[in-house]
């Protein structure tokens, strides 16, 4: 997680809202990290987590993440979440949890469904305080 | 659609599920199209509308496709239809219903939700049973 808040912090840098994402095997190796690029890549699609994913499927040359795990500062959105359930991502850890954007506990709730196919064990609140500060710090830069 | 079928059909004759999406700007042209690609790739997000969408936002060098119409052949996820909210996407027309893995009208229901910031509008059933037996035919021949 702590590379996590590193992407995050750089993604803040570089003036993308700051979240960080990292995927590690079953042994904990780190396979892929990445932070929030969807400025800097003018991509809507280029969150933390999707770009990790993809980052660690052409690195193990498989569709499928089996027995990874994603460590996130944020819980994820509606897409990220059913790019995690279609990676088959074994754990999913994430930092502050996102009433407004996010797509696990709130909103779309996307784990929820019964047309899921595939849901992470999912451990959330790591380090949230330090999570929710750095956006917090980072939108108030912004107004 | 017809363009969007074709990627479907394509798509298929690779090996991959039979998903086609085409993106057009306001005046109707199209700007990017793609079939799903996720066995060919090795990436789980490669599906049709995502390869789709991040294509038109490389050629119009933003992350937002204002404005821009959006094709294809089946309902979108709910990866997909979060990237199509990201993306505002103005219109989303798309072909059969997936009861199991859709996220629009099914599932996460993307869209209905408060915090979702933007729904397109929304246009289903075009060619219905044209890319419903597309699929049908599909998973047939793969049994």
């Amino acid at each position: 997680m702590e590379i996590a808040f590193l992407e995050a912090e750089q993604a803040a840098a570089g003036g993308e809202v700051p979240v960080g994402a990292v995927i590690a095997d079953s042994s904990g190796a780190v396979i892929s990290r990445a932070g929030n690029r969807v400025l800097t890549l003018k991509d809507p699609t280029a969150h933390a987590e999707m770009l990790a994913i993809r980052d660690a499927a052409r690195i193990l040359g498989s569709e499928r993440l089996i027995g990874c795990d994603l460590y996130v500062t944020l819980e994820p959105c509606a897409m990220c979440a059913q790019a995690i359930s279609f990676a088959r991502i074994r754990r999913l850890y994430y930092g502050a949890e996102d009433i407004k954007g996010g797509g696990v506990r709130y909103g779309a709730r996307v784990f929820s469904h019964a047309t899921c196919h595939h849901k992470p064990d999912i451990y959330a609140g790591f380090s949230e305080q330090r999570a929710s500060r750095l956006l917090k710090d980072f939108f108030k830069s912004r107004r």
